[in-house]
């Protein structure tokens, strides 16, 4: 069981001329489950909040992803996520992209695998920052294996 | 009531450098109902197959939106959906957006209203063609006054 | 002879699945138009010094956009950009879009006619302001028929 | 001197709600870079040939980016593009974005260093195939350091 997951489907305009998932469109859908996990979590106003209020953002600072099938317009899309690494300025998510449903691949197949390292950042200054301790306690339910 | 809603929030990239939801953007939020209203109704699979196998598109041939307040990253917006006019070849769609919830204005404002309207066409030889009798009777749903 | 064209090379992502420009792109399309406008006119930093420490913007009001022709991946579509009303709080511009060149259709064909009303908003309260003096006579040269 | 560059202005769009290029577009970017290189070197309409009538398309299978500085709109981006491995299937593009012009930072600053791994493929099958030869000599001019 991943720590965390959203279903959504492939739009319409997610697809480039080769008639696939643009590939990287596989890490806005990334960044699609990290908005949910807060808005599930915190409510709709509270990553806002952090952005705009406190000033405290996680720009990516390293991204990997790997394909491993297509995803098509008509699949349904599965994004596992989870925290791979809680460090004390950076945070090294896993993401994990499965077909859900869909005609263009069998159901539960791993379209991609995926790194986002961000650096918790001050925003006025753009400088790395010790991670919140309420965003830390946050967190540790995402721990892949919390040791 | 409207015939067909969707609720969903506005995503962190979907604002431009003004703080805003970008006006184009709007546009694509009614195309999400548009194909939420396929999903929901025929399944996953259907409207690929209409576009892909049948090869019958829905291109817009016109669209209008009027913007009423902004909209911004932290907001929930609904999109109601209706038909206004079901003609032989064409389908003048009328959508509304709302704050669902939010912290950018009041909750249930309107901030938009749109019309899209598409030419039913025959996506092989790209020109109009009749409304095919399945989809006229999935439409009749939308219509908001069946008269 | 328009006031103001660009053109550009339609990408791989603007299509959707049906293989055609994404409808919402056009209005995209359109901004790019008046962000070169700005650019070329004013300068790299010019726009951001406006939005950013002026604190006016251009928010849409209202846009239409009649699609005449689809446009592809392969196309390029040069964009031509006018004024047709200068109010006091608010300017009407007017947009063509057509293919400039490519293999989907005739050279020089219009694909795309849009308008997009901007009121001229004070960001920091958003209300419409009068169109501040540099902007008018920025502006004068996309007068359709100066009259 | 890099093998290929091109330079174009960060749109009003790309940035995020934090004010920042939102990362997933620098992916784009750098694709930007890699249709402006069939364009320039093959024509408009010799992409889509390669797709649409050839079948052969470059899905990529891995991509990786270190984000080294934000980049925000009233910036100029210049992309930098470079082969850093040709293989017998597939193909190792190397991707740099530096600001080339702006406020918001050094001009010359490198903002972003990426990889993407293509698989040259049959879009018929979906499998790899191997390089076709008028595009392994297209790509000779790419290569970082041809030995």
């Amino acid at each position: 069981m991943p720590p965390f997951s959203v279903t959504f489907p492939v739009r319409f305009a997610d697809v480039d001329h080769a008639g696939i998932v643009y590939y990287p469109r596989f890490y806005h859908y990334f960044h699609v489950a990290f908005e949910e996990f807060f808005r599930l979590r915190m409510g709709s106003g509270a990553y806002v909040d952090l952005i705009s209020r406190r000033r405290v953002g996680f720009p990516a600072v390293r991204t990997e992803c790997d394909y491993r099938a297509p995803l098509r317009f008509g699949d349904m899309v599965r994004v596992d996520m989870r925290i791979e690494r809680l460090g004390n300025k950076s945070v090294r998510f896993g993401y994990r992209a499965l077909r859900a449903e869909g005609a263009s691949g069998p159901a539960g197949e791993v379209v991609a695998d995926g790194i986002v390292v961000c650096a918790v950042t001050d925003l006025a200054q753009f400088r790395a920052i010790d991670i919140p301790d309420d965003l830390r306690t946050l967190f540790l339910e995402l721990l892949a294996d919390p040791g």
